[in-house]
């Protein structure tokens, strides 16, 4: 008897034989993620008793949601972000010892080759929007301070959308910038409070989305990713935690620990030493990054 | 708190917080579909503990089996057909009370509008291939014979071909064809013997085969759909138990019960009687139709 001889397929002993098909995979983890994968799908079907009707909506849908991706657009991924799962290989892939920050996932905007600018310097390159200064430090897991860290941040406008989505009527790398922190691990810049925004929703997903009662929004947020030598590479957000869908992000990017509150000043003396003409939103958030 | 509202994910509660937010689904059904895969999806991540290489591999095999599919190639099809999740969810639709014959998956070559024939009729137009007589009873589950039963049968020809792949070079509805069972519930045609062939292999699902160490191919069999007034439509095959792949379709469609003896044949008055020149196939197989 060959590997691939496994004895005739029953409703009961489905999985089973399905794997023992599989037995000549050279690949081991090949192997091990397709026997996961095997049992998990089949014990679903059985769970679920899906109509001939309702497995070929399936496979519709499946198949609708991979002629939605091409070079600009990945509906697949956004599939993974709605059900948690991006989220769920962002925890797994980025556990933290205590006391370090948690990671949350990448998105889509970001953009290499951003501008390397002096503390201080304001990312945003068209004025528009309410003022922000974002300042704090970068530490280590005993609370001593990180100098040179790299600190990549990157964030929507006042009306939700990033300059890479608005071509033409933001200019290039608008509210993008990396920066260095100092010799006390300090970090601290200048932009305009984000907006909420929506996840693309003219396809699959967000008829999906809309058949689950649920919005398509992100609440607003900045992203960083912070790396320096010794230390695990940080990706992650803060959140603004009185943003309206701050509860309820369509792709579960928020933690508790992530949030940051935008404090308004009005004082003219710290108006002044920030820099800007006028009252402003003061956010500071420290990173304590992990080492491997 | 609204519905949307559902905690804060952490790699623990993941599943938990992903069906909570679907807690808003108006549909009952699609409520349910979801809470069981996304169970069942969050398990198989937390099992498997994908790097986000991995991940983003699983993403890109998706996108490109649905960017294999279009109006002549169904790839999702063939994903479930060789995870045996079509021949499942056939299962699951077509629980048969004891003494029924069983059935198997329909598969994507059958054509509506095939020529009704007389019993005895050849279906195969071109001569070309080994001679084969079929013939057997469709009965209900007393034994009782069921006259007038409607029995559309269709195959691949000696090469493994069916006449919709080979536009041109078989003659159109070449070995395909519907008959009704004689008042004794008897039936019988005259076509060739089929031969095993692949699946399509040539896309993600055959590049996914590959690296399991499987073949694409499937036993060879014959098409039937068996319907008659008052009785469950039958669909399925029979098989040859000779076949080199008998025991490794590739889709999991072959059942204990489906085999039938492709039986050599040469005396000449039972070629005379069957209406060959020369040496046949003597294939008998009874059907039995359940009731609803």
């Amino acid at each position: 008897m060959n590997t691939q001889e496994s004895g005739f397929f029953t409703e009961e002993n489905s999985a089973d034989v399905v794997i023992a098909r599989n037995a000549g995979t050279e690949d081991a983890r090949l192997k091990e993620v397709m026997e996961v994968l095997t049992r998990h799908l089949h014990a679903a079907v059985k769970e679920i008793e899906p109509t001939q009707e309702e497995w070929f909506k399936a496979i519709m849908f499946l198949t609708d949601t991979g002629h939605m991706c091409n070079e600009w657009r990945q509906e697949y991924i956004l599939l993974s972000d709605v059900l948690g799962v991006s989220m769920l290989v962002d925890a797994i892939n980025n556990r933290k010892p205590s006391g370090a920050s948690e990671s949350t996932v990448l998105g889509p905007f970001h953009v290499d080759g951003a501008p390397e600018l002096p503390l201080g310097s304001n990312i945003c390159l068209d004025q528009k929007g309410e003022p922000m200064l974002v300042r704090g430090r970068i530490l280590d897991t005993d609370g001593n301070p990180i100098a040179g860290a790299k600190i990549d941040v990157w964030q929507a406008n006042d009306e939700g959308f990033y300059d890479v989505q608005q071509k033409g009527i933001q200019p290039d790398f608008n509210l993008r910038g990396v920066f260095r922190s100092d010799a006390e691990g300090g970090y601290w810049f200048r932009g305009v409070k984000p907006k909420f925004y929506p996840i693309p929703d003219d396809g699959p997903v967000g008829k999906l989305l809309g058949a689950l009662g649920r919005h398509p929004y992100r609440p607003a947020h900045l992203h960083y990713i912070i790396s320096a030598d010794g230390f695990e590479t940080l990706t992650t957000h803060i959140f603004d935690p009185d943003d309206p869908y701050i509860a309820s992000d369509a792709v579960f990017g928020v933690k508790e620990s992530l949030m940051a509150e935008f404090v308004p000043v009005d004082d003219p003396a710290r108006i002044d030493a920030a820099g800007f003409d006028g009252p402003f939103l003061e956010v500071a958030h420290d990173f304590v990054l992990a080492r491997p």
